[in-house]
């Protein structure tokens, strides 16, 4: 109980990473406040974006550590990170220019699900940006 | 191949549960786009949230279903589902009152680690409620 309370009322900044090491990052722009993607990090991944102000985050599809834009360009710039009550999620408040899924839209969450529908979904956003040019290299 | 771009440029909703039958579910206010909380869900969770409109979750702690606001009475109403590009996390835009952290915050992001440090947190937001009020019954 006392650690709870130290986990939830405390500063020390304690993340909780889950059984593969792992912790869930929000990234949300910080002028707009949409949400652009959600990755994981490890702790080195988490290290490294405290330490270099860049978002790196720990691909677990490609098993290694992976800085936003190292590929495409689009980098997230940290302006604040933000944890949750428990230490199990963090938010990264960042500054990014256009595009930041891979996909080509702004955000991942490009799609909703269809009003009165449970399995069919709408497109809320358009391509900004080019994903073969982005990646072509 | 086909299958990736079926899932991230299609209109099906094929919610990607990990090992455990659990998908990540963030709650953003619908207003001020500020994220209040973020937990998880299994499939009767999601489909119980679709179909009442209400955000219901799966407490991992508990192992069981937890519909938002049944003990606080700090319900979600949600208002738009949102999915990520590989399916694997998604976002509710929800209508609520005052208060979405059991701790009395609006949302459980209310510490920011400190500028220049690596472990020391700040407190950014205010209790908005009394949580030993809300949860005595």
């Amino acid at each position: 109980m006392a650690a709870k309370q130290s986990i939830e009322e405390g500063i020390d900044f304690i993340p909780k990473f889950d059984n593969n090491g792992l912790i869930k990052a929000i990234a949300q722009d910080s002028k707009t406040g949409q949400v652009l993607m959600v990755a994981s990090m490890n702790q080195l991944a988490l290290d490294l974006t405290i330490q270099t102000g860049f978002a790196t985050y720990f691909s677990t599809s490609r098993q290694k550590l992976w800085k936003k834009g190292e590929e495409s360009g689009h980098f997230q710039k940290v302006e604040q990170i933000l944890v949750d009550c428990d230490q199990d999620c963090i938010i990264l408040k960042v500054t990014v220019d256009a595009g930041q899924c891979h996909t080509g839209r702004q955000s991942c969450f490009y799609r909703a699900l269809k009003k009165g529908s449970s399995n069919k979904l709408e497109f809320v956003a358009e391509k900004v940006y080019d994903p073969k040019k982005a990646y072509k290299k």
